[in-house]
């Protein structure tokens, strides 16, 4: 089966992310995190670029990485290391940038109480 | 009474899908799942193609349903099985077509833990 | 102070709702329940029309609210009675219509487990 | 790094507001809280008005604030105090203006039962 109809958008924002800082429970399924999830529904790999935004300093980036055509990529926010980790317990925003149009939801998966929480959205359309 | 307005959009998309593995409670109620919600409130049947994406495969699908008009449906991902059933913790995206207008919500209950998580929002209109 | 600018929009629909049957916790501010949540910041009061949509029969409604101008309106989707109580445990969607823009979100409180679950977010524009 | 490229709009609404009254936990991380999530990804810093609305009186504002270019702020609605604190335990709704686009984001950590609940989701752009 081929699907080559790209879904979404070229920018997309989000305001309030805070990797949380303790977790419970096993790693890495349930390490506390937020994550950004990408959709690439169309039929060219997309070149993602992410800029980190911070409270009190200016923002970082950009973080590249890619998503394959037709496929799925989820990304811990946790996991960004280059150029430089974002800080736990640290209030940041994002901005997302696509050479093609990509769907970019945000989730967080939260395990500071055993019980745990989760978040999940669509980013805002830039 | 007859409420023959349609609302909604023709195309919709779901970035950061993921079925929970495990569960606690009683079946099938507390059994995790993610679900996709439908709202058909137009006057003629909804012919609704579901497509799967991978992180690591091409696309499967059209998953074929319909939803009648002026009628709501709830659909498990988990019991989607022609062509193919989805894999329990495994990333994947969708993407609803409808040839009417609907209303497409996502939804997750998540019982890995015996309290259970709940999330719910929009899909992104395509 | 006077704040007269109306945000929003006059038609928004709900897919996913579901009322939980059971409750944990002191009534009423534990009792589980899906509401809807208004906001109309215009000046002039809004006349709002709810109709309930369910799985298997036809819709119901309309049910008949007012919202004051410059005012918000919780309401609780398990209080509405007016042409009928929509039953508990039981699938449905919603759409509103007002004669002016008012803000629609969703929200459910779910104490099937004493922990509680929280949903929340914008309907959809129609 | 310079990101100078705004997003987001002028204008956000929430309908759903309700700061939980109880909170268990070590302060002031767990402390039930509604909040608002702002991204300023411009250049220019943002002079934000936020209008308080209620279910029984007028509503109150403008509640100032600065979110200065390329910076996030996150502000508890429970810290709000000028022109007056938001009672605890009570339905309102929020109108957000800014004078330069921005992101706004809607969040809540509910810790009225230990495990907590979150909620969060872009504010509605009027």
């Amino acid at each position: 089966m081929k699907s080559t109809k790209a879904v979404g958008a070229s920018c997309w924002a989000i305001a309030g992310g805070r990797i949380p800082v303790d977790s419970a429970g096993p790693e890495p399924q349930r390490t506390s995190h937020d994550r950004l999830c990408f959709l690439n529904a169309g039929d060219a790999e997309a070149q993602v670029e992410i800029t980190i935004f911070y409270a009190d300093r200016e923002p970082v980036g950009p973080y590249r990485l890619r998503v394959a055509a037709r496929r799925v990529r989820q990304v811990r926010l946790n996991d960004l290391i280059d150029p430089g980790p974002i800080p736990l317990g640290t209030d940041y925003g994002c901005v997302v940038n696509s050479d093609v149009p990509v769907l970019v939801e945000f989730a967080r998966l939260d395990t500071t109480q055993p019980a745990g929480a989760q978040l999940g959205f669509p980013a805002h359309t830039g």
